[in-house]
């Protein structure tokens, strides 16, 4: 009997908000393996924001997918077969293997992990991409010095819930911004930001004033919009902003920013990063994270959906910010 | 009998543009000199976009002036008197002494100029402030490799004509905005620019699109708004701006960018800056720029009105876009 394998496709490009109707979940016979490839059983599927920007058919810095692609997205999983030298059954692996049950390899952006040191799904969240990226924005980008206020939005989420646990431990204030009282009390008391701002509370330049008394020295911005004037108008002369995500404009409409002037005022550095573009830099990184997270220096949380079809489901909720820690797949 | 100095004070803040009952100018008599100190003569005084953010009452990045004060400015001119061992009598000077017929220095910021290299007033524009703002935006923050495309706005002016130019030189297609025929001629057929758009000719985006077939490497940003708009979305990945000025929200309304995201997408670097806090670099700027303009291979035009008492109508003609070339005031 011919193995079968699971796929979800873009099926249609969506107009405005993610639909179920943009996905479309088909079941493939599975190639025999070439030499030189192996075969991986997916285990956890990543869920993330910028999904939603390979759905569209715009300039961007990812090539669209195409109508009829397999969703996009890492896993990890475990080496079931091999006709690889470097890879044998068994082995525990992530890479970017997409929306189905097995990904085929030649090895190309796949990596072995330790799931003895920190639980497998870690390597998709604070071990992982979105733990990458916190990094990178924060050492590379803001590059804080303690005592210096650092900033995040979405923050109680994968990537915003590293970059102020990694300020923390850089010696530095850190304040959160995120959706609901729920959230901020997880991202103070459980992991340790000295104040989060609820935007959904009605006031958010106000509070926001109030949680940065010595301004903003780094802002590390996942969200854009409203959130992104708020904090642009507490902002420290010389202040660096790493743009790592604008989720409120990923349904196409415009969100502009309404005084970039402040940019020039306070001679402000705004640099936007891919982490993927910085691959050089991801093993020091991962070295970083992996220990900080074996030593319960640096706490995550996880909203696990069961079952590969609820894949779409997971992230029409991650984008309306409903998901709470990062959003995950259980696929096997 | 005292000798008597005409001074043009801040006597109201403007509200919107600036209006003439926003100056006053009187006639006081000198202080005699402390020891220590000498005075000097201006003999031209330079009108500067940035002294419109002087006369508001705003958090900004010079403190504002103070209602009563003497408006500030770069002026060239000749010591008269001197009590300080370093600047005799006869010395040729450029300093920040304001609009006024006489300043009283120590020493503090105040360089001496050889105006037989280059005529004085060019150390007020091409070799001076404006000259080192263009060179310090082009090569510290664009610094741009050969075949690159640059883009600069308002590039008929002091700063943009310079960009223009020592992009040029350095081997890059330079392409300038500017507002009319006339300036967008001069800034090809004078400065040799590659290309000139004319923002009021009314297809602002697509005659920028025309004159930079292989997007924008490096952006010069002058003006804010709806060039800095056009512009931003012709930027190539991992393009550069740096943020010198933003004229069009100077009276205090409002100028929002469009599209943030694009900042994110294609990975810009945005670099608000003052040239003033780079002082350490101003010597290297300066002797690259006067031997360029010694060698004719910077050209530069200016537009003098004649007698202090025009300086007023010298700035508001500037905010207006009025002027052609380096807006210079001659004193005495």
């Amino acid at each position: 009997m011919t193995p079968m394998n699971r796929r979800i496709l873009l099926a249609s490009r969506p107009q405005g908000a993610v639909a179920p109707d943009n996905f479309k979940i088909e079941q493939v016979p599975l190639a025999p393996l070439a030499e030189g490839q192996f075969r991986v059983r997916n285990h956890y599927l990543s869920v993330d924001p910028y999904m939603r920007g390979r759905m569209n058919d715009v300039k961007s810095y990812a090539e669209p997918l195409a109508l009829g692609d397999v969703m996009t997205g890492g896993t990890v999983g475990e080496v079931v077969e091999s006709k690889h030298g470097g890879f044998a059954v068994g082995d525990k692996v992530t890479g970017v293997f997409g929306w189905q049950d097995y990904g085929t390899s030649d090895g190309a952006g796949v990596r072995k992990i330790d799931d003895t040191l920190v639980p497998a799904t870690a390597y998709l969240g604070v071990a992982g991409m979105p733990g990458v990226t916190a990094w990178y924005g924060l050492n590379k980008i803001i590059a804080p010095r303690a005592g210096q206020t650092v900033v995040v939005s979405a923050a109680s989420g994968a990537v915003g819930s590293v970059v102020g646990q990694l300020a923390k431990l850089a010696g530095c204030r850190a304040v959160g911004i995120a959706g609901g009282a729920e959230k901020c009390r997880y991202v103070v008391e459980a992991l340790g930001f000295d104040a989060c701002v609820d935007y959904k509370a009605g006031n958010l330049y106000r509070d926001l004033k109030a949680a940065t008394p010595n301004g903003v020295d780094g802002y590390f911005e996942n969200v854009g919009g409203e959130v992104f004037d708020a904090t642009l108008a507490r902002m420290n002369p010389f202040g660096r902003i790493a743009l790592c995500g604008m989720i409120a404009g990923y349904d196409g409409q415009p969100v502009p920013l309404k005084q970039p002037s402040i940019i020039l005022t306070m001679r402000l550095l705004v640099q936007g990063f891919i982490v993927t573009e910085h691959l050089a830099l991801w093993p020091e990184a991962l070295g970083t994270l992996v220990a900080l997270v074996a030593q319960k220096k640096l706490r995550y949380r996880e909203s696990i959906v069961e079952g590969l079809e609820r894949a779409p489901e997971a992230l029409m909720g991650l984008l309306q910010g409903k998901n709470f820690g990062k959003q995950i797949v259980k696929i096997a």
